[in-house]
């Protein structure tokens, strides 16, 4: 696949929709050296989601029954949102154990909400009977061309925002963002993929020399925690051969108060891990590597006017 | 004075030490034209004011004894950590009831601190006496020319990040800020001074022809409560025929509202007031007039790592 392509084309059709969003440049958090950030929390519906729901439904024939998807998070917000924008109905399923805040958050983007009881393997079964039943299409949320694309637009935008870093250290939990990135990049950058101890979907496969499903925990779960990631980014981080860095719970809650207590960005744990791997050392770039940490989510629960 | 001359010398001299902040533009918040913002509040210690700190610090002598405060909010943090990042003590009298969100957060500074029973006026006057005991040096919090040079870094920064609009709306407190902005601008573009109904010393003393005390309350008061405009910020505003216009406390927090649920930006008060006339449409843009809003102050109460 020609990736150049695709995210070119996907920028252009996502533009109008899209958020451009921030950059920063900044000293701080305990660090010796100076470090690039994007602040993609800050896309609608507060995470990079928005941009792969997008590009998706502007390349391909939306059926007449609309859309539907089983999440309790990101994703089920972003293809609401867009949904909503472009005039499809979504139904989202969501698993009761998404908890207020997502759920709330996904109320109120006019889906078609249906709250599931147990855990998300209902939900996913409850959305596949739902495409069955009524022809709706569902939009992979990390392992289809389209959604990689959209992601990809992400680095690309920043890019042409200045990005200076050698580096870019970018969470993973089924890769459609750091797969998107690497497609852009083509290794004209070194990208680091860094994951929880306790979802660590891509370094397992690494090791592993092929996908396979992990057991999933921890405080980023919600957002990080796919079973098996993705082929599209498992093949292009073989690919490249990118290196894979494991963060703890107690480091990603580090970053989130640093990220607080030095820059005012409340984040969630996911949106919070690839910093975590500068602050507590498991990644250390060499003397003069300039690095740069994408900031992914910002969908904390508790939300905090609802707390 | 020659103001372009002050803020052009002290860009140079606070670039070293205070932090660029993002710019975005947005289409959200419910409002038919887009807004640029600048994210002012990702500044050191969480507000604009460390500009108008540091430029004193590195424009006038300090004295051997160092710095001393009167403030229980921004002002006072931004003394505390410029002090502390050029090497001079402060000692920062709190005023018991600033609440533990921003006694913590001058704690954290290394600065002396000193909490004070009772309201702010005995904290003014704990700090005037150990002026007078120790020679130590205050910063005004607005109406110095160093403070209001410093703060005008602010705007002549935003025009170096590609700022388009028209018309700039800020929030005004003791008038430092939008004096520097003002005094940057010299009438290139317009400029709208948003204040609190509960505290509105710039509006009372347009009306009177003069400074004068007001009665100060409310959701921003900690920030925005300066009992009576600064002389520098009446004197320009005058000058320059700005318009003022007034939110109230329920615009105020719905914009605060707006800024988590669209763009996951948890502000202080204060810092969503200037985007409260928007949405409130006590500022009403004409047609294709372009607009943007500073976004001041992000250190919100209770913090959300210590509720």
């Amino acid at each position: 696949m020609d990736w150049q392509a695709e995210i070119t084309s996907a920028q252009a059709r996502v533009a109008p929709h899209i958020r451009r969003t921030p950059v920063a440049t900044v000293h701080a958090f305990g660090l010796p050296y100076k470090v690039e950030l994007k602040l993609e929390h800050l896309q609608h519906t507060g995470s990079f989601k928005a941009r792969g729901a997008f590009n998706t439904l502007l390349s391909q024939k939306v059926p007449q029954a609309g859309l539907v998807a089983a999440s309790g998070g990101n994703h089920g917000a972003a293809v609401a949102y867009a949904g909503s924008q472009l005039g499809h109905k979504a139904r989202i399923y969501v698993p009761e154990m998404a908890g207020p805040a997502k759920i709330s958050l996904i109320e109120g983007l006019s889906a078609d909400l249906q709250v599931v009881k147990g855990a998300y393997a209902n939900a996913l079964n409850a959305a596949k009977a739902y495409e069955v039943e009524t022809g709706a299409m569902q939009i992979h949320a990390y392992d289809a061309p389209g959604t990689v694309a959209g992601q990809g637009t992400c680095m690309a935008e920043w890019e042409t925002q200045g990005l200076e870093a050698d580096t870019v250290l970018i969470a993973v939990g089924g890769g459609g963002l750091i797969a998107g990135a690497m497609a852009w990049l083509g290794g004209r950058r070194k990208v680091v993929a860094v994951e929880p101890e306790t979802c660590n979907a891509l370094h397992a496969a690494r090791i592993a020399g092929k996908p396979l499903d992990v057991d999933v925990s921890g405080v980023a779960a919600n957002a990080l925690g796919a079973r098996r990631i993705g082929d599209i980014c498992f093949d292009i981080a073989k690919q490249q051969n990118i290196e894979t860095v494991l963060v703890s719970d107690k480091a990603i809650s580090r970053a989130q108060h640093a990220l607080w207590k030095e820059m005012r960005q409340l984040v969630e744990p996911a949106g919070a891990a690839a910093l975590a791997a500068l602050i507590s050392s498991s990644y250390q770039p060499a003397e003069n590597e300039r690095v740069a940490v994408l900031i992914c989510g910002g969908n904390i629960a508790p939300d905090p006017f609802q707390a």
